[in-house]
């Protein structure tokens, strides 16, 4: 069938999938939404990390080591922010500064995130839509043992190590999805939950008003690829947060807990083709394949599979 | 006498003779207020050129080839900037972009451009204080052949290259001197204008409300260093000015009859010397001095001529 596939993404896991699914599809057939709860303001730029991840993954500007930023990097602001006072734990590199610094100054100059997001993946050379879960504000923020804190303090500068009690979603109550987000829900004949973290990438998005009921009206499948395999995040603190905020070990039997009466496909890595009936018996159809992506071919073949299950033509 | 000097200044050539004065006197005995007329927004960023050259000139930090700017400078982000479709005519350096950013956030926080200033100078290891001429908003705007412009766009952009017709301080008829300034004024027991451009470097700091009638009450001398040499400007557009606003051809006598009335005493290079008599006819004390500067050496020579002729003790 020629369809429309709808994408949800955090940051790296997610962009990884994201482009194996922008190599098979059109750009007319792919739009990719993504996280904004992890975005932030640093030295008075709006900082919007997983919408870059995907944006210079999917230009093929990312750094392959780190993850996050672009590559080829060098720091020569950041280190002079420092000698003139300002805070410097969030690494910001040069190349990436001008990311900000352009978002920061196309926004105030009264231009949506979503408009000023196409604009810079477009300059970078990316043809497939990226776009914001919404133009207005939410804010991941974690209540832990150590206290009360943003996404970003909770996940740069202290790496993840406080215990999270809860999270909320500031904002999320009366944050609108964005246009692209809702005219994506409208046409999506199939939805891709991207191998990101639940609680603090795709939860963000899904908790945005009227998303969960619109894609689960039943009429597109829904797909999870699980963001953990054997027993393990791939990166990220998703496995932790299974034990802190759900009490269970985190699995991909966990995930698929998680998602249970909302998502109707569930692609199980190789090494968890043991889960794959205690899955099934949850309700999913489930795929078994291999998940953790490596090289462009990697992603690529994870997206066939993704697709194949979806019934997704490429 | 103990003293205080009150310097006003512009970029380049003020912050040389700006650098002799602090070698020469204590951090309590000079105040440097420098013209904000050229200050502008690029990429949302607020820059001061003037200021900036002033600081990093006393830093040590200044790059002596191009004259604004820090040294061992790179130009990362505002190669990215332009990937991403921002104007890079101004040019930006990385180290000199966190100065701008940093500025830029303090300021949205409420801080005042003297406040800012102050941090920044001392980050640097600036001690003696370095003030805007306003913590308010004043532009230059140039009326020339080929239309209105800014002064940066006038200056950088089309490199002085259009006929000026007039000048205008936008925002200068109503922005209060800094407070610093004032302080400076009431306290100074002798005036500095440095060898910077009378029209579009000290011209807007003496077009502020009460600055002109508080310096020329007569308490304190003024001195003019000329920052025309031989007919010709040191640097930048001064000598084609007075052609184009004052109809007279560039000399040090121009520059003289510019002030007459205001300031009470002129430093005159030696190049020079056969206009003393002149410059004395329109009621200067002049003294004859190498002002060229081109090694620190130049500068503290001539900062101890002018503190001399002007009866300071350093």
């Amino acid at each position: 069938m020629a369809g429309h596939v709808l994408a949800l993404a955090g940051g790296v896991g997610g962009a990884k999938l994201a482009l194996g699914l922008a190599r098979l599809l059109p750009p007319s057939a792919l739009t990719i939404v993504v996280n904004t709860g992890d975005d932030d303001e640093f030295h008075g730029l709006h900082v919007s990390p997983d919408l870059d991840t995907v944006t210079y993954t999917l230009a093929g500007l990312a750094n392959p080591e780190t993850g996050w930023g672009r590559q080829d990097e060098t720091y020569r602001v950041l280190e002079a922010l420092g000698e003139l006072g300002a805070e410097t734990w969030f690494q910001l590199g040069d190349r990436d500064l001008a990311t900000h610094i352009r978002r920061s100054d196309l926004l105030r100059q009264g231009r949506s995130l979503s408009a000023v997001t196409a604009e810079l993946s477009l300059r970078l050379g990316v043809r497939h839509a990226i776009v914001p879960m919404s133009d207005e504000r939410v804010r991941t923020v974690l209540a832990t043992d150590a206290g009360t804190m943003s996404f970003q303090e909770y996940f740069v500068k202290q790496r993840c190590e406080p215990a999270v009690q809860s999270l909320r979603f500031e904002g999320a109550e009366t944050a609108r999805p964005s246009p692209g987000f809702v005219e994506a829900m409208a046409k999506a004949t199939a939805v891709v939950l991207c191998p990101s973290n639940p609680f603090l990438s795709v939860a963000p998005i899904l908790s945005l008003p009227g998303v969960r009921e619109r894609l689960a009206l039943g009429r597109s499948p829904v797909a999870v690829v699980s963001p953990i395999i054997s027993g393990e995040a791939v990166r990220g603190p998703a496995a932790r947060l299974f034990e802190q905020l759900q009490g269970e070990p985190a699995s991909a039997l966990a995930v698929a807990r998680y998602y249970r009466g909302f998502a109707s496909h569930f692609v199980l890595d190789e090494r968890d083709a043991a889960l794959k009936g205690s899955v099934e018996a949850l309700g999913y159809a489930v795929t078994v394949a291999q998940t953790l992506m490596t090289s462009d071919e990697d992603k690529v073949g994870l997206a066939r599979m993704v697709c194949a299950a979806l019934g997704v033509n490429v």
